[in-house]
């Protein structure tokens, strides 16, 4: 996906709360600014909007020198959405528990772990499970392909997992088990950042959530807040591209993978309106997009 | 007000929006964000957001050749404006007028009169001048001074009212009609841009929207979009200093006069994170602020 003009504007909100976060004072905060507006002019919108970001969160780093600001948010993260796990694996014992898993993990992509929304976890996660929100989900059924999900799984040996935020990663460790339980031939990959990005989970968060329990954690070699292919390490990309199925998590892997030319699951909330445009959905939206891949 | 790091993002915004509006194509809206990227470090953060947003329309102007982008928005913002008049009238019949006044004068400040809004205004004037607000309003009795308000009116001689947007100065014009009904010793002038400003109003809106007929219609001097002393003629200027009472409607103004040395009433809608921080209330609360100009 290209960068949209709107994109603009974000990232320079972007540069400032990852300032902010990085205990920049004003002066600072300013300085990371300007620099984004002294690159602004060179970025090409046919770069995809993690390109732009990781380039900004390179400022921020060298500007502050902190080298992951984002560090205690995602420690709290985890630590929030373990507190909740139980509840989360409990809320299985309804119904279809794949599709309360699938519908868990994109749960787990609109809450704002930042430590202002943390008591709003249980709230936001009773909101995402409401009917009103199974019904968008069943109106809207092209962008919720559930069936293709579960067909292909069963046809899978081989699944990578594109991971997105620390925290969030809990809600992915509870689908990942549920898979395991109905298809236990598929061998699972979960991949993280190689280096912080944003509040996106590296393979510390990984293990601190579990997942290397039920799944082979490996590194996309890159710290792009999303999978930007040619950043990423080779073995990665021949894992990326030999998987059977392949499962993306949030904004930014589909910002990065909606033009790839392999199938895969987009899992995600279409928080942003630039992506809801593209997808044609509406902001909100709970999104299982199946990506085909063809031409 | 100095401007804030938060308004950085808000000019990009707005250079995008104004472009859209004015008819660029892609390549000339990221021309124009390009331009903005490259003023932004010299940017004093001193002076107040409408500096930053004078020149961004400067940028606008001269990048499109579209001398007057909002002329279409501004004369369906009054011709929408005019159509409700009667209606706004008639909401004086019941308990204290001026009061009344005011607050419609306020609600005017809400209402987006872009072409997808227009439908909306009937309802958000209900919103406003609903039971919840009025009781914001009193909760927060020292961001909405009433009695020094209409104390100032029986003092005064001449009254100088600052407009903001056209549309909206439909709203203004209620106002001035039952100041002019219940002091009708003052000497009512009111200060439209001179040149086109965003979606401010102009001397032939005041005109179309009936003022001239109640007020002296005078011109700033300036292109600012809020009261930018310096830039203004000389002889606003005079005005503004020897008018017993100034009423200052909207945010751009209220930027632009907060640190001012006379006293002015600053009617407007928080609608702005960074204002509402400033004044110390809400975003979306009424405000009608006694700035007494003393240091």
């Amino acid at each position: 996906m290209r960068t949209c003009l709107d994109c603009i504007p974000c990232f320079f909100k972007q540069a400032l709360e990852a300032a902010r976060i990085a205990g920049a004072d004003d002066a600072v905060q300013r300085r990371i600014l300007n620099e984004v507006a002294v690159i602004l002019p060179d970025f090409r919108m046919e770069a995809s909007p993690p390109e732009m970001a990781r380039r900004i969160y390179w400022i921020v780093r060298d500007t502050t020198g902190v080298e992951d600001p984002y560090h205690a948010i995602k420690e709290e993260s985890n630590r929030i959405a373990l507190v909740i796990y139980g509840q989360l694996v409990q809320k299985l014992n309804s119904g279809d528990p794949l599709l309360t898993a699938v519908e868990l993990a994109i749960a787990g992509n609109i809450i704002d772990y930042g430590p202002k929304n943390s008591v709003d976890v249980a709230g936001e996660l009773e909101k995402i499970l409401a009917d009103e929100h199974l019904k968008i989900r069943q109106e809207q059924s092209r962008f919720f392909q559930y069936q293709a999900f579960r067909d292909a799984l069963k046809k899978s040996k081989t699944l990578l997992y594109l991971a997105d935020n620390a925290g969030e990663i809990v809600f992915d460790r509870v689908l990942l088990e549920v898979i395991r339980e109905k298809f236990p031939a598929v061998k699972m990959r979960f991949a993280v950042k190689e280096k912080p990005a944003i509040n996106d989970a590296l393979e510390k968060d990984a293990r601190d959530c579990g997942i290397d329990r039920i799944a082979e954690v490996i590194s996309s070699g890159s710290d792009a807040p999303g999978t930007l292919l040619p950043l990423c390490s080779e073995s990665f990309r021949k894992i990326f591209f030999e998987s059977d199925v392949v499962i993306s998590k949030g904004q930014g892997n589909f910002e990065s993978l909606s033009g790839v030319r392999r199938s895969v699951f987009f899992l995600l909330l279409a928080k942003c309106p630039v992506i809801a445009r593209h997808i044609g959905c509406r902001v909100g939206d709970v999104i299982l997009l199946h990506h085909t891949g063809d031409r």
